[in-house]
């Protein structure tokens, strides 16, 4: 047995660290061997490498898990950015592990989304990343057989959609896949507009010829965000199982979620830059140039992001993502499938921003004041692995997990273009902002992705992740006065951990 | 220098710790020297004194922020427990840090308070202590000359009464107080009772000869805390600063706390185990027997129970506490100043709970499955830690922290007797109640002060806790809109720490 | 012309009323003359008739604005009571207008259901009676052609479904309804029920044999009629036009209506008896007697009654109806239709209550002290008038009205029996309750059809009403601004009142 | 016996009126005899008097509940308006009833206050009044004697202050005065802001030179009077016993009635023109041009003007009143009694109202379609006379009512002089305000006292009031469950009305 105290113990030491969590600050040399954190204490031994991080926040590597890479898209092409280029985009933004979506098509076998997904994946990524799925067909065999099968295999998530004609579960649907996620134990991520609110106000806005981007945002009001999020709150607490809304807007969606979890109920929330700095007036422009900000739900308006970072402080959020979208603004594939002209409902939804994901809100949440460092490290990495069932792996910085870690550049000014960041999108909608903060080093499994603004991952060094359960799926004492008429039903039991390692709520 | 590896290096080593913090979990060996944490690794060179903890919770010690010992009482006596016993129970529960109050009496100074105080714990304490204040006096020498200077000595914070009247304060006094705090970086506790509600009610309880302890309870409804603590929330959103609201009974204040957090507001919260615990029917029994329950809020019913439980799952309170008030339930300065037929208004107010505060939150909530373990320790060390300025030194297990730690003997089946507490108290309200946690070893700065059920600690081995400004009394950007009444005013500005190293929130 | 006090100018005249209305109290004689009120005097001269109410209550006839007559139901039977029983019925619970419902059936036209419902009632009713239309099938003829002009017609409020597999609309179409009512000046009345969650929950149920009258109320929880409400609130928010919940049972409903009229918008709200006197324990017994209180939503328990008399108290509900659904016990079309093991889900939902009403509510509401008469009037008769275009012609006791008043005779003790009801069904949820009121005299438009406990009117008597448009669907300055993103369309105006004799609201 | 129906039998005919009251509209001749109203008919036989009303409204006279008249001021100067003045301003305005204060001084019995009040009023009134009291010293035998002695007479509301130094009463006492309210029947008014609040920010700014009209707003901020608001209504709830907030400026205090409406609790709010019409922009200014609109609470934005016309619209607020405190601007007694440099704090605290009161809500109102016709009419007459025991003497239209009413012009433009009003203030807030409604004639127990524009009343026609105990000062079954802790006491009782002809709750 090799001591850890040898010298070269360590294949890296990142010395003088100011390290934070999602609840300590810290400071202390980290040694890393066999790309886990091994040894945390000031005056380590010397490493195989060595790393200064003097005066500089260590941060656990970004867990971004909203984000979607090499998906097919509604007419056959693929986005922009592959698993190769996602994640060097994402390397380079702080973030060390991704989770996008292998996406079921109606009609399709979701186990065999889950294979083709692999394929595409494969030997591509440079960070490590685990898959959600997506549920776009909910029939009895993928419900009963295929759901179950795959969260014993290590796929515990997956996003349904209460909107888009080629995604959306009507309640029954969602109902099933909410009742497999609490037999079997998975999270599921709910994304909630309603569907026929917006198609009955965008075909009448279309049938006037009103049909640029602006319309896009006027078609999608914050009454039918509002209204799906209650929805799917009352479809969780029906089955009392927890569900997360992804992507959340503003205040009108905010307050249901608020509502919930000041009931009791499990009800947790995403939200993402989008939502923080940009608004409606975005899709604003000439020839087509608000197509740029059309994601769905549409950003809103300067009182939303208020409402959005007073979420973000009370604990109303647990996630911070960005739902990375990667549709080129130019070319095929694109922003523009009919030329300058092409009508708001023909423009694919959804904004880059994967690689500036971290900066954004370090500089405008932490360093303004709006939140503090531990908030931070939780909405942006602890909490999503926890609920997504990747913590104690990923997720923090503490003894035995991943050596994910990024070490900080603050107090700096860099202007945000496009030019500089490592995607496959032509354009970032945050071209000319100012952030105060950017990534210096950044660490996966211990090896050096991204260092003095330089990519330095190699396609393939990315892992595969399978997840446990997620936490909150594990059944909870208080939660089952809530549902009096599940009671009276044999085989709705909730899944139940029998005292893994990860059952941290029931140790012996 | 001494490498941290080399053999002996560590006064202690606690091997295959499971740890948790208030918000990881992780399995370690934790080295501690000069009884700080040095190193956490697997396999650490052999400590001087070695522990075992395999298949076992090594959590933070407890910070018991609110529990008051060897302090005056009306009539003159002094509590039960002084420095030594009460540290002594604690320790013996798991807690490693008290912080009681330093208590002004009308017409005294404050300094003077806390230097007669630190005459009583001088050498007495068997675990560290800080001090909070009790401000019952809030005259303009108090607020603008003494309280400066003691904040900067060390003691930032301090409570103050909207009831009892020897202590309580008007509006503009605590408005007074609350202003000093927000200028030099403060944390105010308000006990947030109606003082005139209660006095009209009892008064008319007792001149109908209704003086039985349940009429304790009759005569401070929900109502009277309510309106008590909506106007504490008010007053701190007047001045723009936070404040803490303690021992919190049930719904009826839960629902304005929440209120004012889903607003923005920085009002923090407190419960105590006599409200998940103990209800109005604990005040019935003959013979005065219910007087061992009275304490101010007193317990409600068991919806409030409910409540409380939800609003520590829902993050609406952040710190638990005993609120330990030692009065023996016979004999001098105790229960019965009056004999048997001591009328409620005569029973001194308070309940002890140092040392079942753990064991009793540990085994209905986590092992019960109300809360997860990093909730545990957020809610009994983490927060209060870093609400009351003891962060980093206390309040979790990381490098360079003091080795406070306790080591949970969990899955057992204990009845809780006084006869085995350490106390200084003649009954514990919880006498026969079952728990299924106990701690097996508690450290104070790497020492062994329990173990084995045996107190192994010694009186003046704990030291004095100067505390830093708290954490949430730094200025937020986010927080200035809610005073704009305050814009006009000079001389209004927040204390500001300009780059500490504890100013977590605004690294360079 | 004939001076109106000249003796026997007055068809009847009835004495010394102490009459309440909406709003006032005051005591009159009472000049009827061609069935409307002539005069309200003290000492008016001799009438043609007299009647002495002398010490009594006179109040405006009831307006049952929720009840089924002669409907067919789904297995092609007809209700057992028709316009002959029903307003018979009725009239001797102090019931002078009845608005049952024109239902179409799917693919059938709008129009040809009212016609098809005229024959069925024409001749036939002994009280007056208007039409409520049930909308089924909302295509868009139904929507753009037959609903404006059976408006124009005088067909002006009618009933959607969210839940039911012959009746309920989807999203999309509620929302081309609402925009017909909101072009047009109609009220549409919606049952909010969802229709997937009681589904999915009552199919579980019966695959497992679960299928006794109790769980119906099972698979009808509170939550699934929680989420249809504000599911209903924000379509009618997003096209900004007035809805009114029908039959609402509990809590959980009224807390989003009261948050909804909180937040300024035209949410209207009915109630009924089943929800103040029944409870879900009512569905229970042997022999499948609890079918007789299926109704849907279903009783809940007394938490709920207590919450429906606070809304009733507080103003959240506006209308207080019968929802009156004659299905027999045993026989034909009853609730039995596979015998003493019909499963809950093929029991006819619905029950008796037209002839109850008024007594039920003028005993525990007026007389208990939990309204006051005006409400009482106000929720049996005049706000119905007023939110279904009746209003003044019924509604109310002033000059000019229609002549349909009721006599009560209070402080007595009468036991509800159903041999003593008039309708044609086999029983009442009510045997065996007491009441302190009943009517002593029912007048319609001045002749009586009910005095002495003997029903003295005829069928035919009654006349059919055209109604008005509802008083709420005129425009109102301030909601127009809950919909900004109406403001881009064409076409949306709603409909608008040009200064006819009712638009009390823009007097010139 | 004369028969109504001879002709002459009326000392006045009002023919075709377009009646509203409270809750009904309808159109009748109405004949008057003796002061009241005799008949209502259509054809009614010629009066002594004719009035053609055809084409306009006739509303019930205005009650203004809320007016200051010859009240003694803080520096022994007498308001400008006295009884004459005061109700011949009020009379042309179209109110026929005031209820100014007789305020008692600290020190002075409270029956002496109303004696030398009467001294004051007596001959001087042209229309009729009642009185409200200030209890400014709640004294055990103010409470235990004077009040219930009083309450007896005919005063049965007063108004207490949380604020103003000379008037202000602590918790204690507005207790002692509650529970006199609930023990004799009586209704309480609340002048709700936090004086301790306001007395911190408003001598901080003064000693730092702020003390122009603007300031006076920003020393009563928002905060301050919602945390009296709340205490008020716990206050009420403590003692189960309905009061009425005064004078609601914005959405804080209304967010806080709302809530306690809601639970059930019997809070009834009442608002101004200045919370409609004005905002604290209008405080600015040279030459303390601002002290015109110098009022308590002040006026705030259009966001809070926007919600007090939400909270008219949906049943929140139950009056409306002028809250009329004549002071003039210049000269003596008046808002400069230290010159053009009066401190803000100096300025009297009020605005002239009484004769503008009901054209602004017509207009802006009715007219605008913000409120329909009978809620204007119950804000303004029927529910203030019913809440302070007047109705059905006063507050509507119908038998044996006093002919109390008001023929409105409607549809006409009229600018706002205060050249044109009758009060004897020399300045109106709303000075070149347009309004499209005003009285034609005004009728006060059937006495022309305003036509064409000229007052024709005389001094002394008007009368004294009596009143009634309030009627929601009546025990309701439903409320005695908010208060369990009254029901340990004896003498806790609320008033109960034996069954007088007023009693319309409890009709045998």
């Amino acid at each position: 047995m090799s001591l850890p105290d040898s010298p070269g113990a360590y294949d890296l030491v990142v010395r003088n660290a100011r390290v934070a969590t999602a609840a300590d600050v810290f400071e202390t040399d980290i040694g890393v061997r066999d790309g886990r954190i091994a040894a945390l204490a000031r005056g380590l031994p010397a490493g195989a490498r060595e790393i200064d991080a003097a005066g500089r926040w260590v941060l656990p590597g970004g867990v971004d898990a909203h984000c979607h890479l090499a998906q097919k898209t509604g007419d056959g092409s693929v986005m922009a950015d592959d698993f190769r280029s996602g994640t060097r985009s994402a390397a380079c933004g702080g973030t060390t592990t991704v989770i996008p979506f292998a996406a079921q098509l109606k009609g399709e076998s979701l186990a065999q989304a889950v294979r083709d997904y692999h394929a595409v994946a494969d030997g591509q990524a440079c960070i490590d990343y685990a898959f959600h799925m997506i549920v776009a067909d909910a029939t009895p065999s993928v419900t009963n057989e295929e759901l179950p099968a795959l969260i014993d295999q290590g796929y515990t998530s997956f996003k349904i959609y209460m909107t888009y004609d080629d995604l959306k579960l009507d309640d029954r649907q969602i109902l099933d896949v909410l009742y497999a996620a609490r037999r079997h134990g998975a999270m599921t991520m709910i994304h909630a507009e309603s569907s026929d609110c917006i198609a009955w106000l965008a075909d009448r806005m279309l049938a006037e010829g009103l049909d640029t981007p602006p319309y896009h945002a006027l078609s999608r009001p914050p009454v039918a965000e509002r209204e799906a999020t209650h929805r799917a709150i009352s479809l969780a607490e029906l089955l009392d199982t927890p569900i997360l809304i992804v992507h959340v807007s503003g205040p009108d969606a905010i307050e249901q979620i608020r509502w919930a979890q000041t009931r009791g109920l499990k009800i947790y929330a995403e939200t993402c830059p989008q939502y923080l700095f940009l608004t409606a007036a975005d899709l604003e422009g000439d020839l087509l140039h608000g197509a740029r900000c059309i994601c769905s739900p549409p950003p809103r308006d300067e009182a939303a992001q208020q409402a959005v970072w007073n979420g973000l402080a009370n604990g109303t959020f647990q996630v911070f993502s960005s739902d990375h979208a990667p549709f080129r603004f130019d070319g095929p594939g694109g922003k523009k499938p009919e030329g300058e002209h092409t009508p708001f409902n023909h423009v694919p939804n959804g904004i880059p921003g994967l690689e500036t994901r971290l900066p954004l809100l370090f500089s405008e949440g932490v360093l303004q004041g709006r939140m503090d460092i531990n908030d931070f490290v939780a909405l942006t990495s602890t909490q999503p692995a926890k609920l997504y069932g990747l913590y104690p792996r990923k997720g923090t910085i503490a003894i035995g997990t991943d050596a994910d870690m990024v070490i900080w550049d603050t107090g700096i000014t860099r202007v945000i273009r496009n030019g500089d960041l490592h995607h496959n999108v032509d354009y970032t909608p945050y071209e000319g902002r100012t952030v105060q903060a950017w990534p210096a080093i950044t660490l996966s499994r211990g090896q050096v992705v991204y260092a003095d603004g330089v990519f330095q991952g190699q396609a393939g060094q990315g892992r595969f992740l399978r997840c446990d359960r997620p936490a909150p799926a594990r059944p909870r004492r208080a939660t089952r006065r809530h549902a009096p008429w599940l009671s009276a039903l044999s085989r709705m039991d909730a899944w139940t951990d029998a005292g893994t390692a990860g059952d941290v709520g029931d140790a012996a």
